[in-house]
């Protein structure tokens, strides 16, 4: 059998291949003609690619077979590894969380009933936002209401 | 010594007041002259508040003023309990999260060079999103960049 | 203040009343004309009931005003302790997703797609089956599909 | 000593291979007369499959011998690895087990009696539902009633 | 309502009251006529009684109905908490399930073919055997043999 | 150096080899003269072997001279993985503990004092007995009890 | 039925009793007529007391009578929370077991064979160690060797 | 770059070469001139060892070159595997910590005042006691006592 | 016997009643005579203080007996709750210990050998660093160099 | 694709590389013209070299292309391994965070109100202090003040 590789290690390759061809990310989003929030996730393994997608990703940045073929595979989503969760510029988001998860779910309640933000129905957004006393991170969640309805 | 109650004990007995008063987080925000995302996570431990502010919420809601000082009191702020981290309207950020981290991660980085978005400088914007599919809740997360500086 | 209790305190009541009432499970879905699986689960603290339900449970069972207002209230929705997952007649369903998780998985991503059956919109049943080597459980979930979709 | 390889290992290559020859797993199981659950199930390393099975699928997905061998011995079942059990497609029955396990624990007892439902002698469906809101996803689990007998 | 009182705290009163009236637990087991083994799981909460067996008991300790109320209750059975799990006298059973627990495995499979040994459907015994070096406990679990039946 | 491997990694090959030799575990015990339970927990890596033990089990199932070192090495007993603990067949085992623990603990002591069972002088039996509802396995551990002795 | 308390809520009350009373472990072991380690221990929780020696230690501290009954119930012995776990003076001798422990193994095996040290038939003894750099805690555990015998 | 190994791979192939040599520990350490409890702790990663401690162990046991390097090494002390710590013979001083700790740290307290017995000024010593009743580990662990001095 | 309170509960009062009080941590110092990280460390439950201390800090805050008494016990030093561990201000300190845990152990070794920085025979300061971009917190760790010494 | 390595292989390369090569890590800062803290823990993975500094290592270590590659790769910072954070000399720096950690809040809290000392903009120093009675080691961490600004 031929061989082939995890999700998780083809998104370490396609890092060291990204660094390697001096290319950005937004830039690999501008050639598939997608939000660089979605391919970049998808390069990392949270999203599926077509066929058509990951060809176009294997010539941009010079990837074995292995890779394209592990792009297309349906992935396993979660979790990050401790080693991830830790990691400062993500940790803040948890932290995030941690410090406002309750205000989300009681505005979420007042403003739409009993029921989530869905993760699936899902787009994120990241952004640069100039400020005087220095520059901002703004990171928007965007996801359909879905009300508990049996 | 008189008594006293801690910050989660306030929150629980504010959440209970105000489904009692029928009085909505929005409105005691607007009473506060504040964003009612920087309120609510007040009401609920997360920011101290001064004791005007405190002042006004007690009318509002009837409270007692063991809850009026714990409100004032510097806080600890987290983790989640696992009991509200597992809650799904408040699960579907982690989820979130656990998808999209890594890519939120080389987004900052390519952006704005090695550091992070402030969890201190920050704000946060909880909102609805007219949609023909559904509406949407839209949470935006907004900080200052930080970056590594020896 | 007047006294209030937590939901899971509320279902401790509830559980102990119940018994002490001599009326199951199903007469109460009755007398609210519901479901059995989702009147249960209301009074076990998973879903909220308007107040004219509480009203009715509370009748049923002498329940004492701070139950009927814990009903009502929104609820944190999990984890289960490891008290309770660890009981033989629940855990037989955690045994279930870890046997047959994947397997759930490849087959709903083959016949739908990439996305999830809803624990959001959703509804469960429980039921008997007569079978000659012994009667049997038969346990269905019911969600609807959503599709990863940007 | 002739290679051999562990049942994850197989799954894994099993994944790849069926991904490769472009054949469903409801196939398979046609191949095999079996439930595409079973089958799928044993592909995946939760039962164990006779040698003429393990034949069958070896000639559909050009296996290796090891993957056959592997296939056919006895199984360890569990647990799903927090990789598997964080994916939201699987998550979400977590989660159902978490918003209703105590509900469903009252509705057996009220129903059969001191026991469970037991996840031994015990089958599984996956099926689409059509419904106009979008179609749904019905998994069924059905395991003989075993009661707690000295 | 009425007071009511946890499992878990009624079998702390039966262990006091026990040892307050110097009965041992083999002299209740007699007086229900039921296996020693069985009223003691019972009475530390890991089987219901029925009225008339918990009256018996009541009798013989002296104790509250609250007691007698929370014995004919439903149990959530388990798990220990590590305090209990980690006391040396039940850490060696522990001990032995990792010495012995793929071996166990291995033999009942030999013997058996594909399945389980079922916690429901099972019966234990504590005895002493004499034996010149110094007496020996003899622990003996004896559960109905299930087969993984589709 | 020449090639070692562990008690682990020789467990795996010995269950292989076993599988393709056709000999069962209890045919081993026999040709090395010693109880099955205790020979297949010394082949899985819990017990050490003599020189002359670990030469048997070479011959009649074909292995390297790897597996025949790491049989007479020094074993570290446990514990077992999270994967193991969790198979149904050993789960129900830690099922029973959890059940019945605190019950074994109470009769231990009301029969022989303050002590417990050995897990080390301590031997197990591993039996079938026929039952007209279907047959059942037997486990017997039998250990010395030893007495807490300052 | 009359008050009673844990072992665990009775130790906390000796420690106190025993600061307010200004008398040492060592008198109390004197009047008791053992060693001040068993004493401690029993009085601290790990070991069961006669009635007659909870008496001198009732007169001694000036305790209840609920404490005075739980010394002498058959204890739970551990684990340590983690509150106790990381003390840094008992956390030193974690350490010591970090460092040490598979040195410790070897060295018994090596001298005894395949077998342990017992915890149950052990004593242990504190002293001091006049030294001039700093006199040292000398910790002695001292329990029979018990072999690995089927 | 030369080939290098962990202290932890080193420690593994020691045991090994120790095994196929037939020399035992404490002619090792009489080899080095220094304690055994030393010299094997140096051996399996806890200390460092100078090159020509390393070149006599290399002698002896016949070692490559990347073995003689790691034991140079600076080491990493800890944390032990649940693997090793879960091994008998190692978790009864888990368990003698568990039963003992709060007591030793009274004793300590009592005798030298606030502080603790050093891990790092601090020797280890293992023998055997000879005992009509069965032969005695006697393991000490000797420390110099720290007080807490701002 | 009379009412006495843990030292966690101690630190809740006090952290109160220098609220109501408006006495700063650095005041409770300077009329103790000692250095306010000390001071407020003993307060927090770290250390024990005199009776002539407890005194003085009884008087300025106007606390019960069963407070002072507190203070006065030996404290078990840790560990954090992860209420704590996890509130941003002291998780940065455990971010930092992340970041440079390593980087600091090769540094001590590089400039002082084998060994350790004394957490006993230590102290602690915090203080402010003016800096023309905002002022800076500058904690300084100071304890003995302890070598591993046999 | 070209051979690349993670950063902790990197590390792990350049403890030994540093080894062999006899230089200090303080030399290698010097070298590089920073402090040696950052050149440190940039070497063991906690902050991205330029290809410059990368260079410099590389030609002072003798490094493979894959080595000096990996010190210019973005990091993820943190967490340590177990095996790590227990680590003696690490180890204590965590024990200080517990003893001292809500000291160290209530200090920043009283002296610059609610905030953080950031962990990015950050510095760290490690020296040496003579001491008559055994020389110091003082660890510095110099971080900027951060207030919760919304």
């Amino acid at each position: 059998m031929e061989q082939f590789i995890s999700k998780r290690e083809a998104a370490e390759r396609i890092r060291v291949a990204r660094h390697r061809a001096g290319i950005t990310w937004a830039q690999i989003a501008e050639q598939l003609g997608v939000a660089k929030e979605w391919s970049t996730a998808a390069l990392l393994g949270s999203h599926p690619m077509t066929a058509a997608q990951a060809t176009v990703v294997q010539e941009l940045l010079s990837l074995d077979d292995a890779v394209t073929e592990a792009l297309q595979m349906q992935p396993y989503r979660g979790p990050l590894s401790e080693d991830v969760l830790a990691d400062p510029t993500i940790y803040r988001f948890q932290e995030a969380v941690m410090a406002y998860g309750p205000t989300i779910k009681e505005l979420i309640h007042e403003e739409f009933g009993d029921g989530i933000m869905s993760a699936i129905n899902f787009q994120l957004d990241v952004a640069r936002r100039a400020h005087p006393d220095g520059d901002r991170v703004v990171v928007t969640l965007d996801g359909k209401f879905l009300d508990y309805r049996w």
